[in-house]
C-alpha cells in the first residue's frame, strides 16, 4: 500500500469541502499562505483540529510558514476528485429537480447533468437548462447508451426506493437522495442523503435556545 | 440551574433530527420499544454512541427493556422544539425558493412560510402554495407587521450578505442560507448554512474510491 494513500476517515472527508471552499475564497483574495491559527479563526474550527485533519494527507503545513493556499487547495481538490467528471441524471423534474438542474455550480465541480426524467405529461418535453425532460419509459435506454454515474432523486417519498432500485439495477453507482428518508440498498451503490428538514430543525433548536435566554433576562 | 437542563453539545443536537426521523418511522410501524443495539443496527451508529447521545438528556433507556419509542420521540421533539412555531419568509422565488415554498414537510415541523419575496417583475404577483410573491420593497413593512422568525435565503451569491444584513436589522433572528457561502454576521442572529455542493463532493469522493477499488481488481 502506498504510504501516502493511507485511509482517510469519512469524518475528515466530510469536512474537506468546507476547507476547499475557504481556500478558494482565500485564493480569490490573493492570499498565498495561511497559518492553522488564521484558518481556525476564519473557519471556526480549532487550530489543532485543522492540523490533525490536514496531517491526514501529508505534511503540508510548515512550522513558521503555515500552509501554501494554492497547493493545499489543489491537494484537497485531488482527494475529493474535483478533476474527475461524473455524469448525472435527475429523476423528478418538480421544483427541486429544476432547481438542481439550473444550478451551474455543480458542473464547475465536475458533475454534469446529462438527463432529466419525470412521469408528468405536463412537464415532459419542457426544456430545463438546455435539457429536454424525458419520460421515465426512456430511462433504461438512456442509461444503456450513456455513461451515467449518479442518479439525483427528487421524486415523491414513496417512489424513492422503487426508483433507487431501478437505477441500481441499471448500473448507476451513486445516488444523491433528496427524499426525507435514509435510503439504503442491498447493492454496491454509494448513497448521500440530503435532509433539508434536519438543518431546519437545528436552526429551530438554536432559535428556541435564544428565546429561552431572552426570556430569562 | 435545572439539572435536567444541562447543556447539550451542538454535535449531539445535530444528530437528534436523525433519531427523530427513525423513531417516527418506528412509531408508524407500531414498534413501541427498541434496544440501543437494534437502533444502532438500523441507524448505522454504534450502540455506545447512541447510549451516550441519549444519556445527555436523561436516562430514558432501561437495562433489559431498552427505549420506549414514543416517549423518546416526544422528548427529542421537545428538545428540538418541534412544538414551537416559527414563521419564515423566503427571499428569492427562483427554483430553489419555489421548491422550498412548496415543500409541505416544513409546516409539519412547525415552520410556517408566511411570505415570499423577489425583485424579478416576471415573478412578482405569482402564486406559490397560496402565497403571492411580493416585491422586496414591501419587505420592511411586512416584517414590521408580521412576526418573522426566519429568513430563508435563496438569492444569488453576491446578494446574500446584503439581504442577510437587511433581515438582521429588521430583527429577524434566524437565517437559513442556501447560497454557497458560509454566511456570518456581527448580529445576534443564528445562521444555518446549507451547502448542497459539499454533499455532492462527498458523493464524488466515495465514487472515486469505488472506481479505484474496481480498477485494482
Amino acid at each position: 500500500m502506498d504510504p501516502n494513500k493511507k485511509k482517510i476517515s469519512i469524518a475528515v472527508i466530510k469536512r474537506l469541502p468546507r476547507y476547499y471552499r475557504y481556500l478558494y475564497d482565500l485564493l480569490n483574495m490573493g492570499i498565498t499562505r495561511i497559518s492553522s491559527k488564521e484558518l481556525s479563526e476564519r473557519m471556526n474550527i480549532t487550530a489543532s483540529q485543522i492540523r490533525q485533519d490536514l496531517n491526514c494527507f501529508g505534511g503540508f503545513g510548515q512550522q513558521g510558514y503555515g500552509y501554501n493556499v494554492e497547493s493545499l487547495f489543489r491537494e484537497i481538490g485531488n482527494i475529493l476528485g474535483v478533476n474527475e467528471t461524473f455524469n448525472a441524471v435527475i429523476i423528478g423534474a418538480g421544483n427541486m429537480g429544476q432547481a438542481l438542474a439550473n444550478y451551474g455550480n455543480f458542473e464547475k465541480r465536475g458533475f454534469k447533468i446529462i438527463g432529466v426524467f419525470d412521469v408528468n405529461p405536463n412537464i415532459i418535453g419542457n426544456k430545463i437548462n438546455n435539457l429536454t425532460v424525458m419520460h421515465m419509459d426512456k430511462l433504461d435506454e438512456f442509461i444503456t447508451n450513456n455513461k451515467v454515474d449518479i442518479g439525483i432523486l427528487t421524486v415523491p417519498y414513496d417512489q424513492t426506493p422503487v426508483v433507487a432500485e431501478r437505477l441500481a439495477k441499471l448500473g448507476v453507482k451513486g445516488l444523491w437522495n433528496f427524499s426525507p428518508m435514509d435510503l439504503e440498498l442491498n447493492h454496491d451503490v454509494v448513497i448521500e442523503n440530503v435532509h433539508l428538514s434536519d438543518s431546519l430543525m437545528v436552526l429551530g433548536y438554536k432559535l428556541k435556545e435564544m428565546r429561552n435566554k431572552e426570556n430569562k433576562k
